[in-house]
C-alpha cells in the first residue's frame, strides 16, 4: 500500500498499517519524514509518479483539496486501473470534484473522512467513514480496518466528507459553549478546569435530549410547541446574554442564537417550538 | 413555608415540598393556579402579604426579576426578619440588586438558581444552586434539598445565577452545534434523530478532551500552542463554513468562532492555542 502524505495523521495511518504486516511506500513533500519510516520497513518514493507504481491501492493523506491535485494530476495516468482513497480532509463538494476526476482517469475512488486524533488511529474510538466506489471500499476496506471503526455511508462521494463536517460543526460550537461559560465563570474566580468538569457533566445530563429534539425536527410539527417555544426561549437566551455582558464577557456567540430567533417571532412564530431554527439555517 | 408563584416549576417544587409533609402557603398572581394545590394540601393566600405573614421562609419563583420586585415591594416590611428565597431566574446583578433591597429591609437574602426542568424536581440529577446569605442557607437549605442537589456557592448573591446561566450558555451553544450538523445532515438525508444519536457519541467522546483545554486556559500559556493552534483551526472551520453553504445551509454560529479566529491571526497571535479565544471573549 501507497500512503501520499507523512504528516502528523499520515504518519500515525503508515505506522499502524506497518503493524498490520502490510508493505508500505511512503513519500513526502519533504523527504525528512520518510526517514523515520524507512528505518521502521517502509520504502520511500521519490517522485509520486514512483510511489503510483509501487502499489494498487494509494492512501492521500495531504494538506487539502488543492495538494490533491497538484500532487496527483501529474501522475493520473499512473494511476489508471488502481484504487485511489483519498483521506485528505475536503468540503462534500470538493470530494465530488475529485472523484469526477478520478472516474475520467480509470482511477477507482473512494473519499475518506476521518474522525480522530492521529493519538486515536488503531483505536476502535476512531472513526473512518468511506463514501463513493462501492468495488475501492470493498477492495481496500479489510486494510484499512485496522485503523479504527470502519463505515462505508454510500455512493455519493461527497457523504463522507458532509457527515464529517456536520459532527465536526457540532464539536467546534459545543466547544465555543465551553469556551463562553469558561470567560464568565472566571469573573467569578472558577478555573477553567473546574468549569471543564461542572460543563461536561451538565452537558452529559442534557445530551440525553438530543433524540427528543430530533423527533421534532423529523415530525415537522413545530407548532404548536412540542417542547420550549421561541417566546420562552428568546428572554432566556437574552438573559444569558445580558448576564455575560454584566460580567464583561462578549457573548457573540449566544447572540447569533438570539437573532434566529428574533427572525421567527418577527414572522409570526413565537409560538412555534424553537428548534425550528434548523429551518431557518436552510436556505430556500 | 411560602411559595410565591405556581408556574410550572413553582408547582413542581410546591408538590414536592407538600410530600415531604411541610406545611405550605402558596400564592399566585392568578388565583385559579391556587385549587389544586389547596386541594392537595396546601393554603392559599390571597394576598403577598398574607403570604408573607404565614411562613418564616418565603420561596419566589416568579416570572422574572421585574415581577419579583413588583410582587414583593409592597410586601417589604412584613417580609422583615424572615428568610427570602429566591428561585426566580434573574441575572447576576438582578440577584445582587433584590439582595440588597434586601438587606435594607432586614429581609436575610438567599439567591437560588434551578439547573433542571420541572419534571426532574426531587430528582438527585436536578441541581440547586445558591448563594447570598451563610445565614439563611443554614436555615432554609434543610428544607430544601428533598427538591434535589444542593450546592451553596458563596456570598455573593450573584454566583448562582452566573454560575446557572454560565451552564445554560453552554448549553444553548451545544444545541446550537446539534441543530448546524442537523441542517447540514438532513441534505443527504440523514433524519435529525439519527444525526442526534450520531452528536451524541461523538461529543461524548470529545467531552474528555475538556479538562485539557481547562488546563490550557489556567496556566495562560497559550503560546507556543500546548494543542491545536489558530493558523491550523481558522481553514478548519473555514472549510465547515464553506461545506455548509455548498449543501444550501447557513453558518451564521460558524461564522462567528471564524471572526475571532480571524481577530487572533490578525494580531500576530495565529501560532496560539485556539482557545485563546477565550481572552478575546473577556472585554478589557
Amino acid at each position: 500500500m501507497t500512503i501520499l502524505g507523512l504528516g502528523a495523521m499520515g504518519s500515525a495511518i503508515t505506522e499502524r498499517l506497518r503493524e498490520t504486516g502490510l508493505t508500505t511506500t511512503v513519500w513526502n513533500r519533504t523527504t525528512a519524514k520518510t526517514e523515520p519510516h524507512v528505518k521502521a520497513g517502509s520504502t520511500a518514493a521519490t517522485t509520486i509518479t514512483e510511489a503510483a507504481d509501487a502499489s494498487d491501492i494509494v492512501i492521500a493523506v495531504l494538506l487539502d483539496h488543492a495538494s490533491v491535485h497538484q500532487n496527483l494530476e501529474p501522475a493520473a495516468e499512473r494511476l489508471r486501473g488502481k484504487t485511489l482513497v483519498n483521506l485528505t480532509t475536503t468540503t462534500p463538494n470538493e470530494a465530488r470534484t475529485t472523484a469526477a476526476w478520478a472516474t475520467e482517469h480509470g482511477i477507482d475512488y473512494l473519499d475518506g473522512a476521518i474522525m480522530a486524533t492521529p493519538d486515536m488511529i488503531g483505536k476502535p474510538e476512531s472513526l473512518f467513514l468511506y463514501s463513493g466506489s462501492e468495488n475501492a471500499f470493498t477492495l481496500a476496506g479489510p486494510a484499512l480496518e485496522p485503523l479504527g471503526t470502519t463505515r462505508f455511508e454510500g455512493t455519493d462521494p461527497g457523504v463522507a466528507a458532509l457527515k464529517d463536517m456536520a459532527l465536526l460543526s457540532s464539536m467546534y460550537l459545543m466547544l465555543s459553549g465551553y469556551l463562553q461559560a469558561a470567560a464568565m465563570m472566571r469573573t467569578v474566580g472558577v478555573s477553567a478546569t473546574d468549569t471543564a468538569e461542572a460543563v461536561g457533566d451538565w452537558l452529559g445530563a442534557i445530551m440525553g435530549h438530543l433524540p427528543g429534539f430530533g423527533a421534532i425536527i423529523d415530525s415537522g410539527a413545530y407548532h404548536p410547541a412540542q417542547g420550549q417555544d421561541v417566546n420562552f426561549t428568546r428572554p432566556a437566551v437574552a438573559s444569558l446574554i445580558a448576564a455575560s455582558r454584566e460580567q464583561g464577557i462578549k457573548a457573540d456567540f449566544l447572540e447569533t442564537g438570539k437573532k434566529l430567533l428574533d427572525e421567527l417571532a418577527a414572522t409570526g412564530r413565537g409560538d412555534s417550538d424553537w428548534v425550528s431554527i434548523v429551518e431557518s439555517l436552510t436556505i430556500r
